[in-house]
């Protein structure tokens, strides 16, 4: 089969884009006498390739005793050879870890309960969870290693570059699954915690230099730097404390980085000589891996789980517009990150039968995904069976509500899989279409991560947590309302800035680094229109005093509005609403600033115009809102029309969000209704390729529903 | 006018059974050259009362001077006046809180500004927020006490017994808003903590008798009683700690009982005739008024105020399953405290313009109360206008996306409230019908109590807000999707005792009071049916050891599975899922107990059925659910069979959810989709008139819709 490669852009087949649609597709579930038939049914949904886990407690029942050969279900190598018979690429995830409802979430019973020294512990010592291992721990890596000496030679042989069908080998799954827990991982022995050479100190020798700075860092007297306690992000409660907890949290994501290059290395030493995959746990989680993508960018691809509902303790039932924000920012940070945005988790049932994913739901959530920029997807699962005996946590046939269903049977869920992949199908030109944007949201990443560990308010001012809650639910979500069409740019990375007519807006809070403030000022300077909200940073990445930024705007003061009413005026939308109390009032104004926003009651300042020499333009807005009103939409608006905005979009019904992909002189306008009832929309798009905008009519849409209208080509 | 009665059944006018369907409209805000108009609107659209708030803030400027005519928002005795012209009852709502997205809460500036003493207080002694009272201090109710004085007999010579159309007056508005400030109320000149003759003291003495008793109970060793230092619902970690937490939450809703006696004892005063009224700010208030229902039963109207969504803060969008099991508790609850299930804020709007209350989606938010047992409602709002300059805090337009807006336009919303009406107005005999049920539900009020201040596992065995959540998202959730009728009757009560046919529920904590314990042992001996689910009691309601019930039951011994796997085998449904892992083995086995259900890992009972003298039986699961698979579904039916269920509904869509209400020999058969799927449903009822059951056909439902079918008649 011929290979298949990736950039940022869209997969490739034999150097031709293509869009990688697979379906999770267990030989050990699925009886065997059933894959052919249930693999053209995949094929006959659009899908090019199959993904399966390898369970390591399968195939070594006892240590040290491997069987790839015997029941159906231990027939990997068959496995394999069907789906190269059929034409499928197989994406093969041997873990270590699978979970998938399986006991100890896939490892063998005898390690985890032989070998509880591996086990994950919190900073109490205490074990998470029987099933929770400590990844770098080395009885853990040892054991892996021999089952990785079993299991990687057998796919070796069926990678594509030998004529087999194996595109991807996953390393294990869902990493960091301690924070389900509560927890980082507190191994000592892992984590190198009190031990002069281990891991941790190590991390701190070599992000301080020396103890001394270490303690002047988290206000400490150590002795010896192996003494350094770890705090946790729930005692981050003061400048100190939360350095030291950013620290560790840098460490943990570090220590997740290490593991998947060992794992790596392991696969490799054995011939697997496929891309490499990984998938983060849920639209929040990608973030986790800056530390592994470094490490093994290009010939590592990772992709996220986005589930809406699973169980009644999920927030929604369906996918909402919340949901499609979230999904939003998950595909944007991995196209960042240099990967086709996919989604290897894609709903394609569910374990529990209530609240049911319905074929309705989960056709929008799969509409709403393309229309976000998805470019792959793995239908987790496309169908079922029953587990091995003893295996099974949840029930003794994994169904899943799966669209193909354990006996074969087709389900209504399968049909929209099919009418998907043929929408796909039509269009071969999204696979490469990009997302048209109107004007940019540039993505600190270290927010994103701050929301890990910056929760209280220690002083500094607006936190990662609450920037990064403000993202969302305020400067998105007002976007999405008002047919806006943001695209994310990587603050941290130099590519954006030569553009200066697309306006950015950067949401910041009381930390940026150094490098980061001074690339605003920069963009500035070579004439780029910025749009700051809701804050001005004046401390770094590691909370040391950094107003390179500030200097460079004249230095203004903030102060929170606490208390009081709660509406302003910004930009000539008047009485808007203030749900957060989110207002900061500019109390000491930069010299040259013309102010366009100010607190009805108080009449203080907190919005302000700046122009920079080279033509730069900056707006400061010291609001943070939850989006609630129309007139937050219309405050946006005339902002990012004061920095030269044109928009791509327009829109009349705020229920009705918006999604502009092109490629080639084509284009595909999505129209979402992600809510219950009926909506009606007028709606019009300028596609990059026409010279004029076009009215592309007047739409109803029932609820909970994706429509789409093809322009041009 | 007529005189309004009320009892549990419902409404009666001029002892009449009636609908009580009012819509809340502000004479200060609706501009008075537009009353009459939109009062007929209201009439149109099947209302036959407005209610309104009577804002302190805007009445009495100043200390003292009390403003009553002038501008238009000022006048009170036209808008009755009006009303009473065009033939709608008044429900008044003299405060002294209002709320309303009003400063202060509708207080006044000077009050709060000027008598910082009157603020409550947390444990630590902040105040919680400059608006929010401590409502029992003096000063307060003194300047409460002018503030009645003035409005009081204004409202008198204006109610129904007078010609007037005044037929309830409101105490307060949503008390105890102390708790979303995250705390009680410790104010310690109104609570009288640290006082010798102060009410904490006083309540303590008259609970426990001495102070010896008290030291007893708490583990302490105070000096004199009125040193005990209360314990917050958070710190309640130990046994006598939780004693305490719950003696002093049990306080509070006293001292809330003591304020609205006190209250409606100065109405009385004034000569203020009409029954009263109250709402609880959401579904699961209501029972924080148990005290002040016992103060002023039968004079008082409790009713609920049941939101799906009023800005992103909310889990949900739109009326959802999960929202309609909350909503069925409260009438439920409501219903045994004597009320007629009154909603009194139903959406009519929502402060946000997004998430949108859309008039699909309320319209079925009122249908669902109505399949629920709703016997009145008040739109909130039916129609807005401009605030008092100075007095709104979220806009200057308090538009609140009515049905009738600001500007008195007509939207979908008031079109959807006109339906409602119209449906209501077709079927009189719906005001008096009741919701017809196949099992019962008995409800513990110290359980759904509890949900306030027990929390932590203390060792005592299954917590009190872990027993109420199984209530919801898993009994009675699995009751719904199963198409049962449960309904509710008090277990602290004797007036289910003589129906022994029908099944009962219950949900068991750790705990249930002596005399609860003894009404159900009482009912087992009668020949009632009894299902307890999913723990058995063995202490009382002040956490000192009871165990009448399970001696009862011959001393099982229950052990919690709390980990290991998680499926179970009851009552012939089998490979149930347990999420939950909520799993509690019997491991000692009463003699006479036939096994009906067991972990299917480790073959240990969790379920049995016992005989009683008298006929009764009871059937014990030791299963907490959280409710995810069609077995678990399975397993309630088949156990409910096993003590006597005669189905009132059948249908085969566990997403449709039903409802049947009937009166006279007529029914109507409500079939609910909540979600944001189309679904189909096969249907049969069997309403008590019927000789058979009645095939009801296949019916499709729209997304977000409900259905009704008229039966009989």
């Amino acid at each position: 089969m011929k290979p298949v490669t990736f950039d940022s852009t869209c997969y490739r087949i034999d150097g031709q884009s293509a869009y990688f649609n697979t379906g999770e597709f267990h030989y050990f579930r699925v009886p065997k006498a059933h894959w052919r038939k249930r693999m053209r049914l995949l094929k006959d949904a659009g899908g090019n390739g199959v993904a399966t886990y390898i369970p390591w407690l399968i195939h070594e029942p006892s240590e040290g005793r491997f069987v790839f050969d015997g029941a159906d279900h231990l027939q990997l190598e068959e496995y394999l050879q069907t789906a190269a018979d059929e034409g499928l690429y197989v994406v093969a995830r041997p873990g270590p870890y699978q979970y998938s409802e399986l006991i100890f979430e896939g490892l063998p019973r005898w390690l985890c309960e032989g070998y509880p020294e591996i086990l994950a512990r919190n900073l109490e010592g205490k074990v998470l969870d029987p099933s929770v291992v400590s990844y770098l721990h080395p009885v853990f890596l040892e054991k892996a290693r021999r089952w990785f000496d079993a299991v990687c030679p057998i796919l070796a042989r069926y990678t594509v570059s030998r004529g087999g069908p194996i595109a991807f080998t996953q390393i294990d799954n869902e990493m960091g699954q301690h924070i389900w827990y509560g927890s980082l991982d507190y191994n000592a022995e892992a984590m190198g915690l009190g031990k002069a050479e281990g891991r941790w100190p190590s991390f701190l020798a070599a992000r301080y230099g020396d103890l001394a700075a270490v303690n002047e860092a988290y206000a400490t007297s150590y002795q010896a730097i192996e003494d350094v306690r770890p705090v946790p992000p729930s005692a981050a409660t003061d400048v100190p404390a939360l350095r030291c907890a950013k620290d560790y949290f840098d460490f943990y994501t570090a220590t997740l980085g290490e593991y998947g290059a060992i794992m790596a290395e392991m696969m490799r030493d054995h011939g697997i000589d496929t891309p490499l995959m990984h998938n983060a746990a849920n639209p929040s989680m990608a973030v986790y891996f800056t530390d592994m993508v470094e490490r093994l960018s290009p010939e590592l691809l990772l992709g996220g789980d986005h589930y809406y509902n699973l169980d009644q303790t999920w927030t929604q039932n369906n996918p909402t517009p919340q949901y499609a924000t979230r999904c939003f920012t998950s595909c944007e940070i991995l196209r960042m990150m240099g990967m086709p945005p996919t989604v290897l988790e894609l709903p394609g049932g569910s374990y529990s039968d209530w609240p049911p994913v319905t074929a309705h739901d989960a056709s929008v959530s799969y509409m709403l995904h393309l229309a976000l920029g998805m470019k792959g997807h793995n239908y987790y699962i496309f169908t079922g069976g029953p587990n091995v005996p003893g295996t099974g946590v949840t029930t003794d046939i994994y169904d899943f509500c799966a669209g193909v269903g354990a006996d074969g049977e087709i389900r209504p869920l399968y049909h929209a899989q099919k009418a998907f992949g043929q929408f796909i199908a039509d269009r071969p030109w999204l696979a490469e279409a990009k997302r048209e944007g109107d004007f940019r949201v540039a993505m600190d990443f270290d927010m994103a991560r701050a929301y890990c560990h910056w929760h209280a308010d220690v002083g500094l001012g607006l936190t990662g947590s609450d920037a990064w809650d403000f993202l969302h639910r305020g400067l998105l979500t007002t976007a999405m309302c008002g047919s806006l069409s943001p695209i994310f740019c990587n603050l941290g990375s130099d590519d954006w800035l030569a553009e200066t007519d697309t306006p950015v807006a950067i949401v910041c809070s009381a930390a940026m680094s150094a490098d980061k403030q001074r690339r605003v000022v920069q963009f500035c300077r070579r004439g780029g229109k910025v749009l700051l909200v809701p804050f001005i940073p004046s401390f770094d990445e590691r909370y040391q005093p950094c107003t390179i930024l500030a200097d460079f705007l004249g230095s203004p003061k903030l102060e929170h509005d606490a208390g009081g009413l709660a509406r302003v005026t910004i930009a000539d939308a008047v009485n808007i609403h203030n749900g957060w109390r989110g207002a900061y009032w500019t109390t000491a104004l930069p010299k040259a600033a013309e102010v366009i926003g100010e607190d009805e009651n108080t009449g203080k300042p907190l919005g302000w115009r700046l122009a920079c020499d080279g033509g730069g333009q900056v707006i400061f807005l010291g609001f943070r809102w939850l989006h609630t009103k129309i007139e937050q939409q219309q405050m946006l608006t005339n902002v990012l029309e004061l920095l030269g905005l044109r928009r791509k979009v327009r829109c009349d019904n705020p229920n009705v969000w918006t999604s502009l992909r092109t490629a080639g002189g084509k284009s595909v306008l999505f129209l979402m209704n992600l809510l219950s009832s009926p909506m009606t929309a007028a709606v019009s798009a300028w596609p990059e390729w026409s010279e004029e905008e076009i009215d592309a009519g007047t739409h109803k849409l029932a609820p909970m529903t994706v429509k789409t209208i093809d322009l041009g080509g």
